[in-house]
């Protein structure tokens, strides 16, 4: 038997094969500045820290309950009153091993197989394959940099009358572009799924991250909205494997049962570090203002070597810019950035296989004075004529 | 847009109903004994949590590659070498959120949409679900008390005649029952998994815990074994949702791009403890010489009162019983041994939808002071005239 699945949208990231690069160069000694990689530099709150060995010493960490324990997701309903003076019930809630699990399980519960679910590109590469994995049919919207990447109602509109969909999948703040879309145009986006009979899946994984704009939670607009949100980017908890899902009424227990079969329950000691994490809201936000001033450091640099569209996005932690001035491709122009100038990042077809070639993007969520260095790196790597 | 995915096969587990029944009368004063819970009532040996304690403090917990952290998968190796006598490839090794991670990607990657996957009945609930929620189709093959639930070439063989499978997942030692399937056995359903075009999934979850028998993996007889494990069991790490996957050579690098896609990776610091776990055999040894006291003491009990098929099941912690001699309903048994003696039990139904209710699942994993509770209990429960 050696036939496996054929899954032909599947497609790894090429950010993996950068940083496996990476790690074959520093085996050789070479230092390597990584703005390649999606996650903070930064640790979780003391407070989590010490709670975590707390428990790991005095609690069993068993199962919980599939939906999670119930003292996190009263620690949710709190974050959701003060953050969005939103209300939602207890039982709405559905812990989940980090947003990917979320994925999984709102799209086996909310879609029938065969279902289209739109997204937009660029878009976050996992969106594609886990859609299309799970046997239903990913549609794209195309987005532009000449409006901030930024989605809007008629967009949804046009899109839907070209090929109906059945799902909207949208992140405000987005990967990899950071674009928010504002409350307004939100409701409108919202409203224009309710009339096509789209369900509206609001991934808010980069909440917490917003550059000045209000973040607008699909919670304060309807209570129809399904949403799903991690740990891992404000929280820095990339490898704790924690996220969480806001389920509609009528999704609640099927989502629940599926969960107990599919995923029992998510890791107990990363529940009570994403408890106490939560009202750590002064740390956070400190980390926050580091991304800030890394990010304007290096979009300003960005912008001075030649890259296009390189201006601070509205949230999340990422410069997505074109390289049209330097190279037609950006997996050779990333192979070479990081072979000759020790400087990682990630090609843009990982989040746009049509137009993707034209872009990169760089992660400011790391270490300040890495980020120095690969600035320096970058223009010395540029002022020489490139051989792409 | 109210409308969600039919999934007609979704059957929640009645051992949550029970447990959400236990609660109810905990919470209003009344002292319950679990034995419905699968889950060992002992904590990781004190190297782990020592090890767990110190990497929260100095380690960032970031993700980890999606094949896990190559110590770990080394120290599996080492594993198989030590318990197995059996050769394997890190490469070939992929950490997962717990077994039921394992099985989303192992059916994902292993099979086309529609192919038929067959089980044993009875067998772990989430098997059904997790195969038909995937948009697989499950097929069961019936054991009997009468050979002590054990499955045999023969009856794969005869079951494919009836209805041709795709793949074939077998759990030695099994849930709900305990039963094993030797080595020579074991080579002869491989063999004819090999025949039939089968590919042959063998879940190992509860390797560790054979009361004397030798436990064979899959990969002592072949190299193209797909083997699913988890630290859950064993290691008495439910809560951590660590498990992994030995995937054949073909099977490899698309798993591996679904579980990026999926999953990113396992839990870092639940990584960690398995990886200081594996060694700590002397201790998980004790954990399981506890577990067989209770057994025998339970099993002892049982056939005693009146249950049928009371007997030393060949490994994991689990007395499955027939109830015939009492009441023709598992559900409403239970509910009855709950409310009226305290003592929680898993009704067959959740292992069996055909002939469950005449079965129910005692689990011996626990605290054995509450087991003798347990058993005074019930005698006293059973003899008195029941009303079912």
């Amino acid at each position: 038997m050696t036939e496996i699945a054929q899954l032909p949208h599947l497609q790894p990231f090429f950010a993996m094969e950068i940083l496996a690069m990476a790690k074959t160069l520093e085996a050789e000694g070479r230092k390597i500045c990584h703005l390649e990689v999606g996650e903070p530099g930064a640790a979780p709150a003391p407070e989590v820290i010490a709670a975590v060995q707390q428990s790991a010493q005095t609690d069993p960490q068993r199962y919980t309950p599939a939906k999670g324990d119930l003292a996190l997701r009263r620690a949710l309903v709190d974050y959701y009153r003060q953050q969005h003076k939103a209300i939602v019930n207890p039982e709405n809630i559905l812990v989940t091993n980090g947003s990917s699990a979320g994925f999984v399980l709102a799209f086996l519960s909310g879609f029938e197989k065969g279902s289209k679910i739109a997204v937009t590109r660029p878009g976050y590469p996992a969106y594609l394959n886990i859609i299309s994995s799970l046997g239903f049919e990913p549609v794209e919207i195309e987005l532009s940099a000449s409006n901030g990447w930024r989605l809007d109602a008629d967009a949804v509109r046009a899109a839907h009358s070209e090929t109906p969909f059945d799902g909207l999948l949208l992140a405000s703040p987005a990967n990899p572009t950071g674009a928010m879309i504002e409350r307004e145009e939100f409701a409108r986006i919202m409203n224009a799924c309710d009339d096509l009979d789209v369900r509206f899946i609001s991934d808010e994984i980069y909440h917490g991250l917003s550059h000045g704009l209000p973040e607008t939670s699909a919670l304060e607009l309807s209570d129809n909205a399904l949403i799903i949100n991690s740990f891992s980017k404000y929280y820095c908890m990339t490898g704790w494997r924690l996220g969480w899902l806001v389920l509609p009424d009528e999704m609640v227990r099927q989502t629940e049962i599926l969960a107990q079969n599919m995923f029992i329950s998510a890791p107990s000691l990363s529940q009570v570090a994403g408890r106490v994490a939560l009202p750590c809201r002064d740390y956070y936000d400190q980390q926050k203002a580091a991304y800030v001033r890394n990010g304007m450091l290096l979009v300003e640099a960005l912008s001075e070597m030649g890259f296009k569209d390189a201006r601070m996005s509205d949230g999340a932690f990422y410069a997505y810019v074109g390289i049209e001035g330097f190279a037609q491709d950006s997996v050779a122009f990333c192979k070479a950035l990081l072979q000759e100038a020790g400087v990682a990042a990630t090609p843009g077809v990982d989040f746009d296989r049509v137009n993707g070639h034209k872009f990169v993007r760089f992660s400011y969520a790391g270490d300040h004075d890495m980020l120095v260095e690969a600035i320096e790196k970058m223009a010395g790597f540029l002022s020489r004529p490139l051989s792409l």
